[in-house]
């Protein structure tokens, strides 16, 4: 397991303003809050950018996608052994812009045991959850497509279906960590997840298109157990 | 036009040992054969992998892929302009192991012009290389698919193709240059590619999988017209 | 070529109610009308239905899609060869909610040609008719993807525009036949296509969701040229 | 439950000569069979075929795919409506060659149990039948991919894994039936299969690309239990 618990996931997807000089700005203006804070912070990058931000802060990373594909032909594929390669501490599978066949996600699961990165999985029910507990990966992303880019936050929808999520995962695989997101976009929203049994939270478009993005960010690490 | 011509392509695709330091000092010996004689070299590394190089070496580059994406949502997606921002000269568009819709292509293509990003559309007939044309790519890989990977060579088993799309594109479309590829793997393959007329030649497995490919590229270097 | 000349193509895609028996009845109203008035109807069904309508009707049939692949492992595929043996006149190929890389395109059309089969391809914009003309299909199909499943039909937007595609096609490829689409939901429409060049139209939701398509279809046979 | 167990499904895939006439005839041939002995077959015909087969015959029909798509716009999807109004008894989900993400997996199994549709999901190994157990579906294929097409059935290269899956599936969901598939290409792989606790067993390129399936058929049927 290489992601610090608690934490909050900064999520780049391809939004504007989110690679190169502004990514590695980003990062080094997180680094600074965790180091007047408890708060830690993961950051998803940009594909090209993760050995940017690897190289320059000490933040951790996880790469917002890899390919199951090994080492060959495969023009434009990303794959997992340069994720690893390239300084990522974990990779997103599943994403629910970006969805895996069940075999690819068992493939990819397998595939971060052997490279020593965080599978960090995204399920959308708890149904779901169960199901990709059977795998064993290092942790699972609890939202609720509809929630996700939305300003409901399923800790304030939903927080039953948070807890019932919690105890699954405590009875079916307990070493597995759980990242409650969709919609998070204040610090009350990151102060609930935590406080529903939350290990994890995270948000891409309330973080990545504000235009002062710190203040929140400082919120939110004060908003941390 | 940002990529120097003639030029030979060295595709890492996603070999084996061919991204981070391996990467990096591929490119230090292309640079390195670069200084020493009138061969110029186009590298397309790995997606993680092209800011390492475009910022350790002066070597030009080209991705291998980029998503057909707005900025926005689109997690784990390739960002035309993340390409850009991380120093590629140009894109491969439409590789045979990674075909772009025809609507993709052409949306590719003006992305690439309004970033200043080179275009390089793959086909695989005379008859899709006059399709193309009329998109005005800045240049188009004529490659047969049964002939990638092996150790036959289109300059080889069908030196008339060759000029014969090298006349339909100075008809067509005479600013798009053309790279013949496909099997090349020696020397004289490379020579026989430039003799033909082609504008530029690349290889892929041949050297991104040999044990010691200085030797090699050397041989190919001192081909060069 | 199998489809007759003028058409209006009547596309089921996947609306509600027009599978099975509510096809038929659909179906045999288009052969009422056929028998009382002049117009001629292309009938795009579903999958699964395009035997049931070629074998109780005399309707020309389009079918809304194939697959690239040959006879042999494939499970789940749309065999060209099926498609022909269930009685099918063409194939829509390339359609805005299903498009084919350009590699496909190609093939398709190919194999429409073996198998006697129309093939219609569906491009965007003049630039794209004209790079798919040079691979000789029996049909384009011409629409904006804004006006898909709209109620702006490009015959009154921008009658300019299909006045130039049908001078295009007049100059690249003179047998190919055009079909002005996207938007198309009265008589008017229709009436406007057929005098602006168009050697077909035709309409899916417009047709397909409404309560009672008779009286339109009716209107729009009328206004057959 | 609609399928009848035991049973042997006959997979066409989209095998030469098995659409149109040719199906129907070897539909009827299994007919024949089922009405001299106690065998009971499943067949699953191309997609074109199935209101053909299921018009024509009394056998059990499943639908070789279906798209997880509403009633709507998706021009070329097959709508899980329509192969329910077509006559299919089941569909197969997540087939190797045609696979599923997890979401629309669960999403298919769902809309099986809406439309009275058996669900068929195909899994690999037995993790990602415990895993798909979870969602409740009528019946799992258990195949390991390497074997499909082969010669070489699982019930003799590995009878524990078959032993100790149908342990798995009786522990976790015993509604559930499994068919033990994958090479299977003789009476004696069949008989096997039944021996070793399948419920039901079947086959794809054995059968469809026999010459004369009908003594094979025979003899399978003889090994009913």
């Amino acid at each position: 397991m290489n992601l610090p618990y608690p934490h909050f996931q900064v999520n780049f997807k391809v939004y504007p303003d989110t690679s190169g000089e502004d990514a590695l700005a980003f990062a080094r203006m997180l680094e600074t809050i965790e180091a007047e804070t408890d708060a830690r912070f993961v950051l998803t990058p940009q594909l090209p950018d993760i050995r940017l931000i690897t190289e320059h802060t000490d933040l951790a990373v996880t790469a917002p996608a890899m390919d199951a594909v090994e080492p060959g032909r495969g023009m434009g594929k990303i794959l997992p052994e340069t994720v690893a390669d390239a300084g990522a501490d974990g990779v997103v599978i599943n994403h629910a812009e970006n969805r895996d066949t069940l075999s690819d996600l068992v493939w990819k699961i397998e595939r971060c045991r052997d490279l020593d990165l965080d599978s960090v999985v995204c399920v959308d029910s708890i149904e779901m959850g169960r199901a990709v507990a059977e795998f064993d990966p290092d942790s699972m992303i609890y939202e609720m497509p509809e929630d996700i880019s939305s300003d409901r936050a399923i800790t304030q929808t939903h927080p039953d279906r948070v807890r019932d999520f919690m105890s699954m995962v405590e009875a079916e695989n307990p070493r597995t960590r759980v990242l409650v997101g969709g919609g998070i976009s204040t610090a009350e929203d990151v102060r609930l997840a935590f406080e529903q049994g939350g290990h994890a939270t995270g948000a891409a478009s309330s973080v990545s298109l504000a235009s002062d993005p710190e203040p929140l960010l400082r919120d939110i690490a004060a908003s941390f157990p």
